[in-house]
């Protein structure tokens, strides 16, 4: 018979170096375990001493293999390095579909490095939720940089990856132009932009490209303390790589010291604020109104009135 | 001076087969005008006689034209055709980028159909709800058929595509592996498999990989009317055009005559008063908790204490 582990028991196992403890917590944020909360709490007041890096570009960007290029680079520094990799999954069968199985073998043997893939499955806002809960328990257990490695497409997706106090947006040369056209999207986020496949020979161009894009979008609203820069890498033969790692170094400095920076925290405490609270809210609509869904549900596909109507008439019987 | 057109006078011209119109109230609709709320609840109720398609697929897999090639084959049966489209676009900037400027601008020459980008910014669940009512919009404008094409990455992005009568699923030979994952997520929602592109040599591979995928999800729940096909279409020769068309035809019947298309039916407008209703709430709630952020999102960034504890503080201040 297993005796239930509690919470701040396996918290004190993560701050010791316990890997599989550090795992199963996560687990607990993401399914939102009521007995995590105490920990969870104790947790967030104990974290924000890791740098938080949020890594983000289109599917076939190359971002993966970037993340395992750069993630070793990292530990070269000596510093244990996190992972929380935002997979696109199944809505049904759930579960991260890239996830450990994968990606970066030879990094998950290291044991300065932790690797958890959350599934985005699940009510919307509690990705983000679960994801930053993930980073923190990361913090608190000695990680010194996490990165957030999300998909940027999807309004949820790219969201997350603002969460974080350096944004890297990828792009590769030679993706086709409906995602270059998602990558515009995706462009004004950046705090470092990296052209993947570097060592390719168009690569120059989506150089050139963006750097345009970057004249065009040129807001009032750039801090005067960080040009932003936009550099090639190769994963493969490592071209880059060392400017890329002292860049992030620089703006962790603009992050953790400058007004910028407090700015950026203000502006994720918000946005974690604004989530948690909605995620909270939409809970408890949804048991308060799970008894009087049916019938209503019903008259609307019967079309007796209009979803506006019927949903504030749900919203008035559940919430009374 | 121009004088405030209401939202009812649209929709008169609307059905009269007046384009602007269309597009006014769709727009109204998108940015949620209390005045055209009357309007859309007419609109609604006198909707349900389209056919409403529902078209994703990973970036790269063809979609935009695939759905041009197969428009131009509906329109070959005279009836009129509406495309709504939802994009990947800045959350920033704001406004769709793929949108009219690219797409088919052959088709967008014909008055029997309408094309409508709608864009990814805003609220979350807003943008289902707009995609919705601009469907609604154009089936009681006439359109005997309408298609929403989403791309296939992002949890919004994919349920919309979910509230269809009809939902095809796009896939295409020669993507990287981190696209074919992300593709196994949406294997599931499909009624109908497309392989694009099949007129290249590895189509074939793509096809017997999802029928193979098929087999391994296959489930006890799938409709005894309904074999899911996967088709060979090829939008630059036609090939296979034919028999996606009567496909969706078929499964047309499906949708509006069997108990199973019923249910279909049910599900959509749980969905549609649940995103509708959360809407309403998170809204009301925005409202109601502007004044009471900023000193509890200081004292999170301070970590006097954690998310859900203060998400809680702000949620008991803003509700009473």
């Amino acid at each position: 018979m297993n005796r239930y582990v509690s919470s701040l028991e396996l918290l004190s196992r993560a701050r010791a170096g316990e890997t599989a403890a550090i795992g199963r917590l996560i687990s607990r944020a993401e399914a939102n375990v009521a007995e995590a909360r105490g920990a969870l709490s104790t947790i967030y007041q104990k974290a924000g001493r890791a740098h938080v890096i949020g890594l983000t570009g289109v599917p076939g960007s190359g971002k993966s293999t970037l993340v395992a290029a750069l993630t070793a680079r990292l530990r070269a520094d000596g510093e244990k390095v996190g992972i929380v990799a935002v997979d696109p999954s199944s809505p049904y069968t759930g579960g991260a579909i890239l996830g450990d199985r994968i990606r970066m073998s030879e990094l998950a043997r290291d044991p300065g490095v932790y690797i958890r893939s959350m599934s985005t499955r699940g009510a919307t806002g509690g990705l983000a939720r679960a994801t930053l809960d993930a980073v923190d328990i990361l913090d608190v257990s000695g990680f010194k940089s996490i990165i957030i490695e999300t998909v940027g497409v999807g309004q949820s997706e790219v969201e997350i990856a603002k969460a974080a106090h350096t944004i890297i947006v990828v792009s590769a040369p030679g993706l086709g132009d409906e995602i270059q056209a998602i990558k515009a999207g995706m462009l004004e986020i950046a705090d470092i932009h990296v052209v993947s496949k570097c060592d390719r020979s168009d690569a120059n161009r989506t150089l050139v490209d963006i750097k345009q894009m970057m004249t065009l979008a040129a807001s009032a609203s750039e801090p005067p303390e960080w040009q932003i820069p936009v550099l090639g890498v190769s994963s493969h033969s490592s071209e880059g790589l060392d400017n890329l790692a002292n860049n992030i170094k620089q703006h962790r400095g603009i992050a953790f010291m400058t007004e910028t920076g407090r700015r950026r925290q203000l502006s994720i405490a918000n946005f974690r604020l604004g989530k948690t609270a909605e995620n909270i809210l939409i809970e408890r609509f949804a048991k308060a109104s799970a008894a009087f869904i049916p019938s209503i549900a019903a008259r609307l596909q019967r079309r007796e009135s209009d979803p506006y109507s019927l949903a504030t008439e749900l919203l008035a019987a559940s919430l009374t």
